[in-house]
């Protein structure tokens, strides 16, 4: 076999095998085929797309690449859940104590990386004291008792997706859905459930902007899903606007705990739901969808929930005196208050804008080495539907420095403001199984 | 600049601009571009083509990549001749001496290269004595005095393009029309030429197999040459079956000599005497393209041709009595015939295969250290339209060894031959200027 003959192949538009898939990455893996040869079969796959079959076979050779997590002494269907990533998006403190209260173990890895705010593990961190490194020991008995976990990420997961993604990054070819969603799978494969609900977003401030776009993906990861024996479920979800009212990290935990109590954000809480039910169909502990939404919003209204997360945090040993009085939650030095400058209704809302300017408040990470600050970020005021008059604030910005004149801006030149009102944007666009 | 967004932007289509294209290959030269985003963007440049201000951009950065040779010593306007390569090609051995004698100077450098016979060079060693390698001083004086000069390539000729192709190679981008014509015309710009007549094959036993990739090629080349200041015309040319009725090295340059001397080998003919004309045209030496066919056959009849030939050969120290008698030019120690099973008439010849027949005997090489030997190759006695018997002989195998029954059922396989008898090919498609 010749890596030659597989890229004119592709490159011709025929299907791969998996052998000759296996080939590519085995001996990718071991640099006895170069990055000019891999970069030029990349761009063809750009151009010709691959099949789901072909997709499986990438995402299966990938996960081969590395470790792969063991879950099996954890008891019970292990369900994860993964979002393709927007702004504002807190959804996991929700979901994760919600399946745990219906009983359904939640063992999460997860990264930290680069992006508008910090990753899940990164805003638990504005909790003092919690711990995001267990033994792996640790993190199966604390799964196995309180049902919920999250640790960073070990092990050397799907190393091969490292290695292609950094040079698609340099090589424009990062943006092919097939690619895309074999990235993303071999991670989760490798991580070990048994059932993976995607939330993939769609939208300004999604990776996705269009729904069609967004549809493909989810499309191609549930058919990678199930092709390589995971029961894979994704919904896809609106991410015109951020989630909620709250982009950081301490306060999105924030508002993630006061969901767990009750607070009624309407697109996080309903979002949460939605998800949390079909890890609950996939468990196989409802017996459908209105039982399982049902069910879930009880365990939200009865306090079960917060009483989940709360058990997870002081077992991660977290200080809960924190998450009792959430004012103890860091917070900025200075508050900077948008203004709109006219009458009218929010109509459209650039979350991408939104949440840069969340990173250039020191939210989150443009390069590996920056420190994120979790007091940091922005509070939303107003969202897509609501009416706006000349001087209401829009927005609330939590800095450090008070120069933050160009950001403010940001902010503001965000928001598109009309004179008719419009209706609000529905939360959930389709769910693909 | 950064070597990513340029290939992103053709990726999605767009027309790279003169100083993308020096950018990249200027950088790429000093391997500050590595060549795993060079063959993205061959990649991309395969998928989404090229403009023809781009191919000129990328054609003259690669010229400007090396030496250029500078032909300004030699008097009057000098046209070069390319062929894309064929089987049983040897025009040059009568192109060179016919323009000569009608008085314009053919300053010629010549590669070895692989293929199914040796180079043209290659060819002229078959001539005891020959010597291809002159001094730069020697050489253009012999133009100045006789015309007509070959000599082995020497200078560093457009190596972007050397270090182009060998990652083509390797990564499936070779088959890419603006990246064959830029390639090829590097070369022929960086030469020196003031004009250039390309003989663009198309067929069975040409690069280019569809006479519509052939003009699409002829065209690219053609708008290159004229964007760079070069007056430059394609001819497209037959190459369904060998040109005339050898292959090989010496039992070429015996038929080339022939022609010279009057043979009428009528595909042969009509070819020199075709690119010959446009040669004269572009150096103005005749009216109209009648008076140069007519005054071009005159010099090939009346011996002026054939007397450029020997004085050629003299002033590069080869041994005219071999030109003399040309029984005296070097041939194998067997002749196998290879006879036909039916009667017919040939209708199709794969002149791929009967290439690859002579190349098996010794004719080319396979790898650059082969070793040619002048003496083998092959003589076609039946082409297309010919009439054949049962027990006819098709063609004359020339060999050191006795054991070639593969080869020649590989030249017998090459014939289809059918009942019913059909006309002869046409050997000039169509001229492009």
């Amino acid at each position: 076999m010749r890596m030659v003959d597989i890229i004119a192949r592709k490159r011709n538009g025929s299907e791969l095998s998996e052998t000759e898939i296996d080939y590519f990455i085995s001996h990718y893996m071991k640099d006895e085929i170069p990055d000019y040869q891999v970069s030029a079969l990349m761009m063809a796959i750009y151009y010709k797309g691959m099949s789901g079959t072909e997709t499986a076979s990438l995402t299966k050779a990938m996960v081969e690449s590395g470790d792969t997590i063991d879950l099996s002494p954890i008891k019970g269907h292990k369900v994860d859940k993964h979002s393709t990533g927007g702004v504002g998006d807190k959804t996991t403190f929700i979901v994760g104590p919600l399946v745990a209260a219906a009983g359904i173990p939640v063992a999460k890895m997860s990264g930290r990386g680069l992006g508008h705010t910090g990753g899940t593990i990164d805003k638990l961190e504005a909790i003092p004291g919690f711990q995001v490194e267990l033994s792996n020991q640790q993190f199966i008995d604390n799964v196995n008792q309180f049902k919920l976990a999250v640790v960073g990420q070990t092990g050397n997961l799907a190393p091969a997706d490292k290695k292609l993604y950094a040079l698609r990054d340099v090589t424009a070819t990062v943006d092919s859905i097939p690619l895309i969603a074999s990235s993303i799978m071999s991670k989760k494969i490798a991580s070990g459930a048994n059932g993976i609900v995607l939330d993939v977003k769609t939208g300004s401030g999604a990776f996705m902007k269009s729904l069609e776009d967004s549809k493909r993906l989810a499309k191609e990861m549930v058919t990678i899903g199930s092709q390589l024996g995971r029961n894979t479920v994704a919904v896809i979800s609106d991410m015109n606007q951020p989630l909620g009212y709250e982009i950081g990290n301490a306060n999105e935990v924030k508002e993630a705990i006061e969901v767990l109590q009750g607070r009624r954000v309407e697109d996080l809480r309903e979002l949460a739901i939605e998800l949390a039910a079909h890890m609950t169909l996939i468990a196989g502990i409802y017996r459908d969808y209105n039982e399982a939404t049902e069910a879930l919003a009880k365990l939200l209204d009865n306090g079960k929930a917060y009483e989940s997360f709360y058990q997870f945090v002081k077992a991660q040993s977290g200080d809960t005196s924190y998450i009792e009085d959430l004012s103890k939650l860091s917070s900025a030095s200075h508050q900077i208050e948008v203004k709109a400058e006219e009458d009218g209704y929010v109509h459209e809302m650039e979350a991408d804008e939104i949440g840069l300017a969340a990173m250039h408040l020191g939210a989150g990470r443009a390069k590996k080495e920056d420190k994120i600050n979790h007091g940091v970020g922005i509070t939303l005021r107003k969202k897509i539907a609501d009416q706006v008059k000349e001087g209401d604030t829009l927005a609330i910005l939590y800095s450090d420095h008070d120069d933050v004149e160009d950001i403010a801006g940001m902010v503001k030149q965000a928001y598109t403001i009309k004179k008719e009102s419009i209706n609000q944007r529905k939360m959930i666009y389709e769910v693909i199984k």
